[in-house]
Formats: C-alpha cells, structure tokens, sequence
C-alpha cells in the first residue's frame, strides 16, 4: 500500500485483509468502550471542496477517537483555489501544517494531482464521478461482519448491485474489491443506459467470477446475500436519457415487498448514502426501517473503525493503538456502534 | 431528566436546582482557573442548520472544556438533507459518529424529532419559533448568580419581560423557568400585537405567581429586580403589524433614562443578544455599556459553565470533572468570565 | 509587547528578536518531532469574517500543535453581525467563550476596535488594506533562517520588493521589520501607479536603509539576497488604472530567466500566496517549482512555529512548551517542515 489511499485499484488482497484486520482492533475505541490517544498532537485537514456532511464528519471523528486534531474547510469559495492557486501549491502548502488530509472535489483525478506534490499521506474524499475508496472498504467491512455474525462465508456469496450502476462510483469501486475475493456470484440490475460499465464487467469477469445482468428486480432472488442499492443520480442525466426515465424507477425500488417475496430472511440490505426519503423517491424505500436486514446504518457506523483503520496504517501507528487505551468515563447508551435496534 | 433535552417544559424544579448547582462546579474550568478532561475521547456533533456564531462558538467552546472534541456543521447547502435525506436518517447516522449532538434547526419541532431517531444525547439548540432551552437555563443562571452576588432572594422577585414577546422564544421559556419558583411577579410590556400568549400567562397565573401587563416602560418599576429586553424581530411581522408599526419602537428601548428615572441601583439588565447597535435599532442602548446594571456580557459568559453543566449531566460526568482538575498554565486576564469591569 | 498582535508598528527590535527566538524552539513541535500540550484545556476563536483556508488553517493548526482547541468561523452570514451586533459586542461574547482570538475582517481598523473590548489577546489575521502582522513575522522569520543556512547575515542585505506595492499589506509590514534592522538595502520594482507609498519610503529611509526605486527588473540584480514578489491585486484598481495595465504585466514576472540572468545562485525567492498559477498570471512563474532558490513553500512551512510563538508569548507559556515535550508516535515524512525537494 502506497503511502496514500487515492483509488481501490492500488489495493491487494493483503492490504485489503490487513485493513479489515485493523478495523477490528478499531471497534472498541469506536464503540467507546476506550479511548485511544495514539494520534495525539497529529492534524488532518479535511478539506472538503464539495459539500459533504456525513463523510467529513466520518473523518473528523475517526481523527478524534485516535486522539488527533482536525482542520475543517468546506466549499470552494473558503478556498484560495478560487483566486487561482494551483493544485501544486495548495498541496504543497496544506501539507506543511497537517500531518495527514482527506480531501474531496468535484474533478476526477484532482486529488491524485494533490497528492502527487506532498509527503504527508492524501486520502481521496470523493473527486467527482471518480474514487471514493473508504467508502468501498466500510461496504466491504459491512458484509465481512454481517457474513460473520450470520455465519455465511464471502466465497460464494450472492451479492445483488443495483440502482444506477452507472454513474454509481461506489458500486464501481465496491465490485472491484469484491473481485478480490473468492468466487462471487455477482448480479446487477439497473434502469436501461444505467448499466454496469463493461470494463468493469470484463475485469470481474477475468477474476472468475459470475456476473448476471438483469433488467429488473422481478424474478428469484432466494438466494440473494446481500443487495445493495443506490441513488439514480439524474443529476448526471444527459436530455434523451432524462426524458426516457419517467415511469421506470418505480420498478427498481428496493423495499419490503421485494425482500419478502423475492428475498430470504438473512438477506441484508446496503445503501451508501444519503437515501432520498421524499415521497416519489426511487432508492430505499422507508418501510423497511426497523427491519433486521437494514443493514444501512450499521454500515455508517462501521465507517468510523475503517477510517481509523484507514489513518492508522497510513500513520503507521496501528501495532500503537492499544498501548495507552484507557475507559471511557461518560455514559455510552448501550445500542451505539451497533446502531439497529433489531440486530 | 430524560436522556435529551429538547424543551424546558421537561424539566422539573428538581432538574433545574440540579443543574444550577452543576454549572456552580463548573466555574472554575469555565473561569479558566483549572482544566478537567473528562470527556477526553467524546466527540460532539455541533450542527447548526441555521446561521449561529454565538451559541455554536459557546456549545463548542464548553465541550472542550471538559476535554472532548467538536465537528462543526454550519448551514444547509453542506448537509445530505438538501439531497432529501430525512431528519430520521441524518439522525441515526450522526449518532454512529457523535457521542452527544447539539442541533439547531429553521423548523420547530425538528429536533425532537431527530432525537427520537437516536440513542445518544441532543441538545435543542433552537428549533425556529420553538425551544431554545440551554438559553432559557443560562438566563435563569444569571439571575441566581446576580441575585447571589446582591444577597437577593428568588422569592418574591420583580421581573419585567419587554419587547417582542409574542415571537420571543427566550422569554417564553424563561417565565416557565421562574414559575417553577415560589411568588414571583412578572412585569410584561410589549407593543400592540406582540403581547405574550395568554396560554402562558394562564400557565404562570395557575401556578400562583402576579402577572400584570403594561402597555409601555412609563410608570414606576421602582422596585425591579431584572428586566429582560428583547429584539423586535420584525422579520417575524405580518404586512398589516410591520404598516402600523412605524413610531412605536422608541418606547420600548431600555435605556440608561429607564434605568435611571423608573428603576433602581440594583435593577439588572438582561438580553438573549445579538442585540441590534446600529442608529435607530430598539431594543437596548448603548448608553448603558460600562453600567454595572448591564448584565449581558455577564449572562453570556455564563453560556460556559451552564452548558458544560448540560452535557456533563446528559452525559453522566458530573461528579468527575474535578477528579482530573489541573491547574491552568497559561496566562488568563483577571477579568475573563466576569467580563464587565463595573461589576 | 502589548497583550494583542495587531500591527508591526507596536513591535520594537527587541519584540521581534524575542519572537524569533521562540519561533526557534517551537521547530521540533512544528516539524513534528515532538508533541507538546501546554495550551490543554485552552480555546482559540478563529474568526475569519473574510475567506481565506491557508491563513485559517495555520494559525488553526499552530494552536492545536500546542495542545488547544480551536473553533472556527467562516464567513459573515453565519454571523451575529450581520443582524446589526456591534464588534463592541462580538467582542465581549466571544472573550468569555475563548481565551484568545484571532481575526480576520475586510474593514480596515475593525479588528483593532474588536480588541479593545477584550481582555483576552487578539491577533489581526488581516483587516482588509490594513495589516496582516503574522504574515510579517513569518516573512522575517524565513529570511533570517535562510539566510542562516546560507552563511548569510542580515546586515548590509539586498532585499527586492515588486509587484503592487501600493496596495500589498504584506510588502509594507514586511518593511517595516526590516527597517528595525541595520543597513538594509531596499529595492523596489512595480508598475506605474502601484509604487510603495512614500510615507513609508520615508520611514525606511529615515532609519539610515537605501531605498530604490526602479521600473522595471531589467538591470542588474547580480548582488541580491531576497526577491519578494506579490500579486497585482487589480481588483482594487481604479477604472483608470485598469485601462492603462494592459501589458505591462509581464514584465514584472519573476521567473527563471530572470534568477539566472540578473540574480544569483543564492538570491532566494518569496511570495505571501496565493500565487495564482493560471496561464497569464503576472506574479511567480511556475517554472521555478523545484529550484531550490524557490522558497515560498518553506515559507508557508514557517508559519507553524511562527504563529505558535506568537500564541505562546501572548499566553506566557513560551516558558513551559519543552516541559511536558514528547516524542511523536506517528509516522512523520522526512521532508515535512522543510518542505521543499531541493533544499
């Protein structure tokens, strides 16, 4: 692993499992059940140049359970980029003060620019229609320990992608770790012109992998693992696809209806996040809250021990972690870190 | 106490004593003469859904007083719920980060409902026209502490409530604060159309406390222990209130003349602040800066230890924040924490 | 020293050998070779009434470097002020929440008026064409410490300033302390209508420096030690001045012909940043990024301890930071703190 987290495409299997390994050393300091003061005197900036509440505040806190200080920025009109300072230069000035940054913007492949001019260790935030690699790696945290707790294996797992599988980077860079593993039967279903990249296919394809592409959620899924749905983004819509949308989405929305009749009673379900709850939405429907295979928000929680995880090895401090743990002295409710009231 | 705290309607004399005698204990880390790190490790959610520097600088400011760390989230534009995430989502996500979550949010009624959602901590930070509760507390605060410092009693106090109480909600929850307190007298004086809600007058009335309304500040308030002013918030006006309005506002200001002529030497003056100073504003002059009467700057440094007193209470910290006392080694002014060099 | 930093003009030599000093022992800290926590338990007010993350974020993470914690304000919508609060009164709110303040405002003076109010220190973070004394210090800072490291003593330096003098802050500060020194000789280049003004040519001067004034940066340079160059601020340009500006620019340009035709192999090259770095831009060719001359990034670098000395000394901890000293547990980059490759 390079001394930056830009893309999933630099992960291996090892790093992948030695993350996850790290992650799970993470879980009593983000359960608060410890505290850990391993990054103190440390600073992250966080610099978010596109609007992003849940995972800057994601980082921020993994920073904070390591004992770490943290630099917000959010926006670009904060920014001296707005009166046209390089890439090169901001880098090259943020790194001076911080000890690690978390950055995301809207343009592809900017944060590997940034990267490109600094010592200290980048971690992509998100660049646009780019990576978003922590992201992926708490998706692939959620089903190792949801298979753990439910006794499954990965090899083998049936695990359903669907929603706009297009424009989704986060089902894009989720099906390249899974490819990293065993013998997984991977299915996609997405609205026409939303479908899985070939590439991609091809390269899940070339691992030895099983890949089904269907056109919509009607049919058998009994055996179904895992599904993880995402948001259409019409925002990314071009005109001929946007006036060609309405009235389909309806078919492609994961809710009660389809995990009962189609799915199994351990099916779990995934979403990224933020879902879209406003009546007409088309991602996750809401009926499903309080159901055990909502698995949504424990995959939220899980992305604190994976970003600790994530700063830890960057920092190199994960064999450190534990020397000075100490009890959390405030009164933690007991629900918190599993946060499902059903599991 | 439940394990919230969203309104002053949920708080019994009981809490509220608890509470005061909490924030007693915290003066000395307040005042910057020692330093506790109880909630080392405790992260805060601070989401200010609506523009606040004061109030989310002071919640800030008290969590790390007692050693915790704080994200910051400032206006709507940075946050999920522009993309339709609902409050139930954003609530149950943060509380997977956050060990306590402070919100202040546009629309009444939205952070009991995001508290809810969650099993850790929340503070109302106001809700639009609802509750702004850890205000209503610190005001309380200052009265005890001012009445303490002039060897007055509670009982049988005479506070006078001006300006706009109709859309105030500062003073809707102080005088149900003070009717939880043994005779006391309340003053009202408003503009035509910005009275108090009758309900609240009957609730003070029913609890055996003298509520008399006056139409102006002419006439003897000779001896008043506190008057409390606050803004005319004309943006809350209909079209009809803001045509007939023109005139009124300069018999509403507290002055040093009202001081002065109507009241007495020991007659305090409170505000919620922000206060309005530019010409022509109506609320509270400036010609009372440097009295030792005006006792604003005094009731917002009180913000510290009363809101250190919430999350130490909420948080179930309250009998260790001196365990850990330090003393502090940096140079602190004398002045700081009784701010007003008259007092 | 008085208990603000608000101008250069309240520092005497003495002042700023003083600070210099401390800036010297805070390297460890700023490089991260060590972590100290002498300002535990103390709160920084960053107030930034005007855009700006490099400014920000250093006095922001110099701060946390000595163990306090900061809370951050950006921008003026999410301010009091904009509701009519006088600075008198953001003022008296903001020092009892925080136990020193930095502040950055558009309006000249404003921030000298903030700290008048306040018992607590305040240091200008920049009031708009007024002062911006911290970028000074770090200026004076980086040329003393290169000047170390190449043998070089400060009296009898050749100093160039270019670029618009007539409106750059950090070009009149920076005189300023130079001219506390001895036998400065001072070289000034900026297009017409953008001169230095002469009030403080004449202070200069009356101090026994050389001061000239020349054209252009044809010439010879062969003997100089310092090129500071800043940007033409052309959005403060009268309509006459922009109608006239229209290539002149270029010549004005620092780059590598001009080091390696008229400077030296030692003449160092500096800039308060943002460069902006877009085709067309006139201040600091980026074809001098990775020659070592460049020391603009190990500027920025300097502003870490520099600004930690300028908390530490208005705090009276300047003293104590090496007491409670500890080593850094995390991975720190070789190159971090003297940033630049070819250094």
């Amino acid at each position: 692993m390079s001394s930056h987290l830009l893309s999933v495409d630099s992960l291996s299997r090892d790093h992948v499992n030695h993350l996850m390994r790290v992650a799970k050393r993470m879980e009593p300091f983000a359960c608060r059940r410890q505290v850990t003061r391993v990054l103190e005197g440390a600073v992250l900036g966080n610099l978010f140049f596109e609007a992003s509440t849940r995972t800057r505040v994601s980082f921020n806190a993994a920073f904070c359970r390591l004992g770490g200080s943290v630099c917000d920025t959010t926006g670009f009109t904060f920014s001296s980029m707005a009166k046209g300072e390089s890439l090169y230069d901001t880098s090259r000035v943020m790194s001076g003060y911080c000890d690690a940054i978390v950055m995301r913007h809207p343009d592809q492949g900017s944060v590997a620019e940034f990267a490109a001019a600094t010592h200290v260790p980048v971690i992509n935030g998100g660049d646009g229609p780019g990576e978003h690699p922590s992201q992926a790696l708490l998706d692939f945290y959620t089903i190792d320990k949801e298979f753990a707790h439910l006794g499954k294996s990965l090899a083998g797992a049936h695990v359903l992608l669907t929603g706009d599988l297009k424009h989704g980077r986060t089902v894009h860079s989720l099906i390249k770790l899974l490819s990293l593993y065993d013998e997984m039967r991977i299915s996609l279903v997405s609205p026409p012109g939303l479908e899985m990249p070939t590439p991609l296919i091809d390269l899940v394809t070339s691992r030895g992998h099983r890949v089904e592409q269907r056109e919509s959620l009607a049919g058998d899924f009994s055996d179904l693992d895992v599904v993880y749905t995402t948001r259409i983004q019409k925002e990314r819509f071009t005109q001929e696809m946007s006036e060609n949308f309405a009235g389909v989405s309806e078919d492609f929305t994961v809710n009660r209806a389809f995990l009962d009749s189609r799915c199994n009673a351990t099916t779990i379900v995934m979403h990224p996040l933020p879902r879209d709850s406003r009546p007409g939405a088309n991602d996750l429907d809401v009926d499903l809250n309080g159901d055990s295979r909502l698995a949504i928000f424990r995959q939220t929680d899980n992305g604190i021990p994976v970003r600790m995880a994530i700063f830890a090895t960057l920092l190199g401090v994960e064999e450190l972690v534990e020397r000075d743990a100490r009890p959390v002295r405030w009164f933690v409710p007991a629900r918190v870190g599993v946060d499902d009231p059903e599991f």
